[in-house]
């Protein structure tokens, strides 16, 4: 199921890939680009031979060949893509995106980017509470929507390698993406925290027992890492807390108002099955 | 893995059980001890035709055959369960259970059950957002958490049938469950309804697809029918309202108490795969 309004798939860069990060995300790229049969280096400050060694990496490379790759992807928490964007010496002619969690506050500091440089903000809806290439996988991002912020034909070009992983590119706004993954990714994380924080404080040890199905989806997240949400709650601190006020409103309403509010959400839980469970 | 102090598991009784309620976890209870070689009957407004004809019941009774029982479930919402403690004609010798998710007031309607009738609260932590026998299944239950609330032997013989179906008798408290699950389950329940909700009445088409794996395990449960949540929300009110506000302090704290409580919260998540992910 396609969602979004159509978004032109262009030709992609001929060169290497480099993908700076190679955590769960970057790893998991750079594999299903090589599988592709497309050349990609990988940075990181850890020892990537193990990548190398399984063919998801042809080499792992020092910062100084950033100029030598055609297509560059930061695939770090968004604090590092914000400093990659700020520091690092991108040149005339590149195709750069990212896979930040919040878009606005990248879109705006890549205004500052050389000109020639064309960049295309991204955010794949994959991933895990699990970190690092121990993660990774080359279908990670089979059938997930990856959202798409930019001009064409960069966006374009993004797109047609979004998709060589499985992916659907969805074009969009970044304050627009803001708003919504506030509420469909921000706040759930918070949440979760939140509540496991709350029993593990209250030294209840008869609640990990109680955790049914229902609690079980949500409680998971619990063991998500401060390291890779840190930036994304703070750069996106004034629409959760927006959410966050909305949602205790509603879930704090009473009998008549909950009840109108299931039929609500029933209609939302309708629309998410149509845009596709890549499970 | 076994959580919480040990049950005692006694002799179940013999004759007949009745399923009062045959949805999605009295059809799934019914075809567990009916695969086990107990007798089972059923009594719905509903036409059971179709369990009776795969061998999950062996009869659909009236109520005028309820003192026929030996056992006795009443696989109702909460509010039916305590109309029917306190309507249908109980005798003496019978062992009654229930199946809901709220636990204090049901122990404290079943005080004025007939001498001689003995109850034990019950409260499997297996379910789904989808509702009625269609969506059930004799191996509902296996490896999750059953909790049984009540005095032996009666709680013992209680836990002799739920072991069968394959669950893990879980003995505590009526008090101590409730203010448990309104942050393990129901809390988890009302912020999928309120986030869904919002994001629905915002109409923003793109959000549906701005959800990603997290988000997805919470927003599945929009789909969850208000029919069975009314009961539990307005029985568990002061539990569920007290939740509600430790967790929007929590989670609109500032950075620093955020990160203290991302790493409080891995403590819970590390205590939630120990007590067993039944999947």
């Amino acid at each position: 199921v396609t969602t979004g309004p159509a978004v032109g798939v262009g030709e992609p860069p001929a060169g290497p890939l480099l993908v700076v990060g190679c955590g769960l995300v970057g790893a998991s790229a750079a594999a299903g680009w090589s599988a592709a049969g497309r050349e990609v280096w990988g940075y990181d400050r850890r020892d990537l031979g193990p990548l190398v060694e399984r063919g998801w990496l042809r080499r792992q490379v020092p910062l100084a060949e950033l100029r030598e790759a055609a297509f560059v992807v930061l695939a770090l928490p968004v604090g590092g893509i914000l400093g990659a964007i700020r520091r690092l010496p991108f040149r005339a002619g590149q195709l750069v995106t990212d896979v930040g969690g919040v878009k606005a506050p990248v879109m705006e500091a890549a205004r500052a980017l050389p000109a020639g440089v064309a960049f295309v903000g991204g955010h794949p809806m994959a991933g895990s509470e699990r970190g690092g290439y121990e993660a990774a996988r080359p279908d990670l991002f089979a059938g997930a929507a990856w959202a798409l912020v930019g001009e064409e034909p960069a966006r374009g070009q993004v797109a047609a390698l979004v998709t060589a992983l499985g992916a659907r590119p969805l074009p969009c706004d970044g304050a627009e993406h803001d708003r919504a993954v506030a509420l469909t990714s921000h706040l759930p994380q918070l949440l979760a925290t939140a509540i496991a924080a709350e029993l593990e404080e209250r030294g209840d040890t008869l609640a990990a027992a109680l955790v049914g199905p229902g609690g079980r989806g949500l409680l998971r997240l619990a063991a998500s890492p401060w390291d890779a949400w840190r930036d994304v709650v703070e750069l996106n601190r004034a629409e959760v807390e927006r959410a966050l006020e909305a949602v205790r409103g509603r879930a704090g309403a009473p009998a008549q108002s909950l009840g109108e509010d299931f039929a609500t959400a029933a209609r939302f839980a309708a629309r998410l099955r149509a845009a596709g469970d890549p499970g």
